[in-house]
């Protein structure tokens, strides 16, 4: 299986790094991060670089299309040469996935039309402005489309992915390899579960910068 | 608070991304990534590259040290310049950390001394060879030293960390905002809870190579 992970600047780097260290543990499986050229992409942080080894124009088929989100693609929801390109490569896909805000960009590429979908909390809504319906859940299946919800999800629909491709036993030894047990101190990772006036706060962030 | 976040040739991607991600979304922290000299830097799968902004000449000290696992590590256990930058580091630091086998660099630099520490399950009776004490556990405090499990098991010790030095309604808006509310499609993260064939599998290419 090819997996093509597609990065910009401005995006998340757990956004692709959860589900590449997921995808690349299975025997045979084959990642390649995709840039719109080759060379370095800095993430939204500005903190650290990844390196695109191949670029759009040397990628034009995956068997899985993987997109991460982060702020830098609100800019990019009308790059009409990187939608194309989503819209190409999902031609030839097994499986179509986005991460966080990835799915905007699915979105914008007209990818998840009457579509169920999901994605980052905050930004569900704007899901609706692509014909999709925004569902709750870790991830959401519709089709060969899975999108999942925030930054972290990404491990968890990786491994579903997994367990899809290679069967239950193989996701389970990668589970086991990246020892993937969480058990984090605090419950607080959606907005159900999170304190009210933590989820103002995030919210008010994102609201205003 | 300034972290660094030590890469090098065969790191695990995960093991320093998911930290990264943590940590860099606590207001007014920092993060650096240090390799061995300045620029790219090749995880252990080979597929993806980590610009390293800074080399180790240029950072002699930090609030938070972390040093992730990979394979890649094992010939640096006697490589005396990266052993002597650790105990130098370490000399500043609040706290030094590691994930997965990153632990058995720290215990090379002889900083895991009479210390209980944690690290990968397959690689944890190798943390007494320098003199560490390897309970289980997702992260193991001992003084100013946490180390994580497996890969994954930064993200609870960052998550961890940050609830210490910023409090827990800062990590709680961090965990929300990168929608940590894990939910892996199958229960066989850590050895105790995998079917015992996996176990076997993982363990026979930890052994075999």
């Amino acid at each position: 299986m090819k997996i093509a992970i597609l990065i910009y600047d401005g995006f998340t780097a757990l956004d692709a790094i959860g589900p590449y260290e997921v995808l690349r543990s299975v025997p045979g499986w084959e990642v390649e991060f995709v840039g719109k050229t080759r060379g370095e992409v800095r993430t939204d942080s500005g903190a650290v670089g990844l390196c695109a080894d191949r670029g759009m124009a040397e990628v034009t088929s995956a068997g899985i299309l993987l997109v991460p989100g982060g702020s830098g693609n609100r800019e990019l929801l009308e790059d009409r040469e990187l939608l194309a390109w989503l819209r190409e490569v999902d031609r030839t896909t097994t499986w179509t996935t986005s991460v966080c805000t990835g799915s905007l960009l699915l979105g914008a590429a007209g990818l998840l039309e009457r579509r169920r979908a999901t994605g980052h909390w905050l930004f569900l809504e704007q899901l609706r402005e692509y014909g999709a319906d925004p569902v709750g859940g870790r991830y959401v299946e519709d089709g060969k489309v899975i999108t999942a919800a925030g930054v972290s999800a990404g491990i968890d629909m990786a491994l579903y992915l997994v367990g899809r491709e290679a069967g239950p036993e193989v996701a389970q030894a990668v589970q086991l390899g990246i020892e993937y047990d969480p058990d984090p101190p605090f419950d607080a990772g959606s907005p159900e579960k999170a304190p009210a006036a933590v989820v103002e706060a995030v919210s008010a962030i994102a609201r205003d910068g």
